[in-house]
């Protein structure tokens, strides 16, 4: 019955033609794409053309003549209507890491006087882990961090936080916040918000500008499809524009580079927040990926979005042997980002097997099984098919099975 | 004259087959390795199956089946043989800038007590504005930045310093420093040794363990040809290692980044310096163009470069219209890089007339026209058409054209 509910919403499904732009493994139904997002066929023909034709052929003058010089800001305007932003506030350059290194930097040279980085605890890690070296670089008397559950944040905000640093949809959990509240809430105790946008953007409208976000940070390989390490972006809201030096001074963030000066002089806005020469062939492949979303309109994609995990949720409602897993991910649609999670005691290995009948799922320690939906991509089938599988390897305990308790590297 | 002993010279040349290893566009004389090496042949393919079967087929699972998640690791290891490192010391990582921030930072935790970067005036602005980024950050109680003039760095270094950073080779001038005596130097006064090797890896040896050196960085996209912003590379001397946390803690440099731990540990040795998630296209195409250094001994490869440049200068000592040029470079071999400088009232419009006649150099301000010779693939037949046609348009006042005036975007 699902797999005939699958097909008639596939085939009523407007943004089912889009699956052909990606190049797809056969036989593989694939829910990675929050972490890794599927391979646009444009992004072959576009690097190859990169490789012999630019690199290759132009050499040194591609930086003037295929405009090289102005990728990071190019490509960040493709980005900036994907996450509600105006242009000038969004650039493409280094990794989230590095971003938020310069980002929180910024934050607190515009609260003088307040030392705090607030942090959701259980947040993706290298959040929490930037703050924290960020402080311990600087000291006690100038940063420290403070952690607080996700729905304890607003609470927390006392006179010394000078910004709020959350992930929108939590990486664990698939729980999605509200950015206007919560960025509201900051900005009545005086802090700055700094949103992680790693997995949202590209699955759902983000509204930077409408909810006054301050800063934001976010992934070009998830829901964007730049492939794997793709450019990061961020944003910075243009109030805050020429206020702030960062600290990562490289030459391509000088007003002029190819001066040559002596001295450090910022570009204005946004473009000073690049530092080093920046991978052309990732931002080019990320170029040719953002050009899968020309034409299509967000509240669709979320609308299938939503549709698809919902479907999920009751194709593994229906079925008794799924009754041993638990679903964390909020039910509510405003709580819930593109992905369905659930927990298992066994959950490396649930994934694992999972993984072998071609159900690519992945783990989050300590027993979480995430179930991404890329709306670009993935279809009904797909969540039908899932569920299925993931009803077969439950009733049959396959999961049990040795071959699946032996942690690769990578999870 | 020269045209024929070009000729003779490079049927003489064991190096010359190594030219097939590249893709060079026909009727043109490159010169300009200095700043984008020119493509390898390897990369396009290597690039391409790249996104066909690991990207586009295996997805996620490409972190362990394709060894992504060591890439930074192994091609480090590629590197380390260039730069005279031992195993364990060299990581593929961000751009110079980013490494640079990193570097200066451990220097600092690794010298308490001190609180001086010397610089060379007139290096390259990133590595100055790197340290001056960091110093305004950190505050003039905890860091300052002091130049000198490079024959008087060692003389400038007193009880305060904690690091001496200078490069190798100069971008403008081609003067290439004694690394062994200024580390000596350096070490002497109690202060680390911090060298960017921008100009110098891939194009001569580099002896960094020989030296003694503390630190080091160096471009992935001059002499090692890995394409245009190519990951850098850094160097930590194992008696460094464990001993200093780098602050841009992001979690791919954690001891277990799958943990997905609350708190950060960083890895053992190197590894630490990792922040984000790399690009794997960028990393791949530096792999592939690396493959080109396999069996070449580097002594082989600095003595063709410095036969080309020799002859280059012997080329334009004899020709009466080249008077008009003042040699930057000096000839003594063990103090010349692998580029010639020449400096011109008109150095702008000189080198847009070359490159408009087909010979590939570029300019750096205030008066320089650099010719770099790349050993790898550049040939006496090159140096000798570049020679001829420096002369032509020195000769013709060619560079008085109107259309050589406007500067470019990049240089």
């Amino acid at each position: 019955m699902s797999h005939d509910e699958a097909a008639r919403r596939d085939r009523e499904d407007a943004l089912a033609p889009l699956r052909e732009a990606f190049a797809l493994p056969a036989d593989t139904v694939y829910l990675d794409g929050n972490s890794l997002g599927a391979l646009p066929k444009a992004v072959s023909a576009r690097v190859q053309s990169l490789l012999a034709d630019e690199w290759g052929q132009d050499l040194i003058a591609s930086w003037n003549r295929h405009g090289w010089i102005d990728l990071p800001e190019r490509v960040g305007e493709q980005v900036a209507p994907l996450v509600g932003a105006a242009p000038g506030q969004v650039l493409c350059c280094d990794s989230i890491s590095v971003n938020l290194f310069k980002l929180l930097a910024t934050a607190l040279a515009l609260r003088p006087g307040r030392r705090t980085i607030l942090v959701e605890a259980g947040d993706f890690p290298t959040d929490r882990y930037l703050a924290e070296g960020l402080a311990s670089f600087l000291g006690e008397a100038r940063c420290r961090v403070r952690e607080a559950a996700g729905d304890q944040l607003a609470a927390a905000l006392d006179d010394d936080v000078a910004v709020l640093l959350v992930t929108e949809v939590n990486f664990r959990s698939g729980r999605r916040h509200d950015m206007a509240a919560l960025t509201r809430a900051a900005h009545e105790a005086g802090a700055l918000a700094l949103w992680d946008l790693a997995h949202s953007a590209g699955a759902m409208p983000v509204q930077l500008d409408a909810c006054g976000a301050d800063l934001a940070v976010g992934c070009g390989y998830k829901f964007l499809n730049g492939g794997p390490g793709a450019p990061a972006f961020l944003y910075v809201a243009r109030r805050h524009h020429d206020a702030v030096q960062q600290p990562l001074t490289g030459w391509l963030g000088h007003r002029s580079p190819f001066a040559f000066a002596d001295r450090y002089e910022p570009a204005a806005g946004v473009l000073r927040y690049q530092a080093g020469t920046p991978s052309i062939l990732a931002l080019r492949a990320l170029e040719a990926a953002l050009s899968v979303f020309d034409g299509v309109a967000l509240e669709d994609l979320r609308a299938k979005s939503l549709a698809l995990s919902d479907f999920f949720l009751a194709a593994i409602d229906a079925e008794p042997a799924c009754r041993a897993v638990t679903v964390l991910t909020p039910r509510a649609h405003g709580e819930r980002g593109s992905q369905v999670s659930l927990a298992h005691p066994e959950g490396y290995a649930v994934a694992q097997a999972l993984i072998e009948a071609g159900v690519i799922v992945d783990f989050r320690a300590p027993d979480i099984v995430r179930f991404g939906f890329a709306p670009l991509y993935n279809s009904f089938a797909d969540a039908a098919a899932a569920a299925r599988c993931l009803a077969t390897v439950l009733a049959e305990e396959r999961y049990r099975a040795e071959r699946f308790q032996a942690r690769a590297r990578v999870t």
